[in-house]
């Protein structure tokens, strides 16, 4: 059993035909065309080593995201930075917030690095324990927000965020925000790339879900320039592979129409997908995400997992998220079409 | 200055037209047509995670390799595998063969392993210092044999990495073979993939220098299956991207004819190169690699490198190679219409 969605490999083996993956969190739109036929001209190139120093990537981000060039570290992927994060910074302590993205927890404990978890709870939204944050936050700690947060879809409020780099700041500590989804949230969450010159800020970003590519391995991180250029050292000479380099070149040139246009499908097919499973007697959180958390009220994760592949549909069981258990699951929203299926197919088991 | 040959793009910048590359060492054929066809099939993968437990490309490799497929882990680029291997073998110390690739020094000073260093000399050739290994080689050690060597093309005997082998067996310690130019080798080079069952043996591979793909960072380890779960467990989930994956999957199958037309192209063309060189008053080293290391006998590395450049042409400067000078610089061996412009180049300058 994978700790992550999107494993359809392990599900697909043996079975005919494909499996609508509602597991794994991908932009429904799927790769914009101009960054597409950028990969496309990239095979020309695979013949070089990339650029080491990564140079025309950071300057791409710096224009559309309005941060330093000298902020950006490209690597293999977001999952890859985590744990060079951790390095760079020395973390004494990681301050997650339960239930979140696996890795932050699974790269600190490979680290021997202390994990300080916060519990949040269905009751109320999974609203985010402020308080406790603030009792707990010391000198050397690292938090962890991901926003939004996956699985439960909820968002870091304005207010939450600066009281969050208030703490960093003032306790001698570091934030490290998540917007891994942050692009394809409508309404808009609020960015910590602002605060990066509070100087204990490092946003973790990707082109994985916005641009529908974690076939590419592309993320980024943006901190202050020194710790870039730590988090850099922590990485080999060449993290990046030249296809999706040029690939996310293209998506930041390109990116505010194609941006646009899927929050808004997004954010329109999550309602309807809201309602219709909320229907079938099951509970879904308020998301601002391109996922849903939702809570069975009788069947197990693991039933309605069963059940939905004979539709040839793959949910994310979330009995290993921290805090949750298996009577929770999570589904991505995906287009008009696959929606209607998985809504029909749910209505049906 | 990078540490690195292929950094063209900093000699590129502010230059008219394509520098002609002779400082990293690719298979001068380019890569396959038909992995060049599978990478281009893969742009439809991009919108899927990679395979995590990397399936597919394990079992193309064990079939070519002739190994099992739990022996195999599959990296983004052999710098990556490194630093993983370090951590999974737990190694105390790392123990190099000077002047070889710089990254194993670079990894093990990152980690805080000490580094014992043999030196060996331009007199003969830079013969390996056997008695000097065989005294120092203590339990908990990994000792890293290039094979054949970067950047002086040496390669070790089916004697020499016998002892080695024994070494790492008796004593309580590992040998790590670099194994990233032995396709390109001719005459052959020994391998130590059949030594695996040894018990302390880790083999090092990649496709960048082979199939000519080094922007797209596939490369791998075998080993005995323990050792492979532990190199496995200090990856991210997914190093792989899906280009390099199905180009590599192409490679497997494909390798025999390509390779072997490949070696006998830069076995020919390096004698060529050779004795052009030597004309020139430089002296060149024996080499059974893709490369030739050579001795500038006048001008130093870095006044031929700003002379050839005015020749549109990058040759690698070794100043920075442990025991080596200014006076040394690297040249890969490309096709014969390339060699003829470099050894020109030489000649005039």
């Amino acid at each position: 059993m994978s700790l992550h969605g999107g494993n359809i490999y392990d599900f697909e083996r043996g079975q005919e035909g494909e499996i609508l993956d509602f597991s794994s969190n991908i932009n429904p739109l799927g790769p914009p065309p101009e960054a597409l036929a950028a990969a496309r001209s990239a095979l020309s190139l695979i013949n070089r080593y990339p650029d080491a120093k990564q140079t025309r990537i950071r300057e791409a981000f710096a224009k559309w995201l309005n941060v330093g060039a000298e902020s950006l570290v490209f690597g293999n992927g977001a999952s890859e930075l985590i744990p060079a994060v951790y390095r760079a910074l020395g973390a004494k302590r990681v301050l997650v917030v339960s239930p979140t993205f696996a890795e932050y927890e699974v790269c600190a404990a490979r680290l021997g690095i202390e994990v300080v978890r916060f519990k949040t709870e269905p009751g109320d939204n999974f609203a985010f324990p402020m308080d406790e944050i603030n009792s707990a936050f010391s000198s050397g700690d690292l938090l962890i927000a991901c926003q939004p947060n996956n699985p439960t879809g909820r968002a870091w409020s304005v207010g939450e965020c600066a009281a969050l780099v208030d703490l960093a700041a003032e306790r001698g500590g570091w934030l490290m925000a998540d917007e891994c989804f942050i692009n394809l949230a409508d309404p808009s969450c609020p960015s910590l790339l602002p605060a990066l010159s509070r100087g204990s800020v490092v946003v973790l970003r990707a082109v994985t879900k916005d641009f529908s590519a974690p076939g590419l391995r592309i993320g980024f991180t943006a901190s202050p320039p020194d710790i870039a250029a730590r988090i850099r050292d922590e990485l080999q000479p060449w993290p990046l592979n030249c296809i999706g380099e040029e690939f996310a070149i293209a998506c930041a040139r390109y990116n505010t129409p194609f941006l646009s246009l899927s929050r808004a499908h997004i954010s329109a097919e999550r309602e309807r997908l809201t309602e219709g499973i909320a229907k079938q007697g099951c509970k879904p959180f308020p998301s601002a995400a391109n996922f849903i958390l939702v809570r069975s009220m009788e069947r197990s994760g693991e039933a309605i997992q069963t059940a939905l592949l004979q539709h040839k549909i793959l949910i994310r069981r979330c009995f290993n998220f921290i805090a949750l258990d298996d009577f929770y699951f999570r589904v991505a929203v995906r287009n008009k079409k696959d929606n209607d299926k998985l809504l029909h197919a749910i209505a049906r088991i």
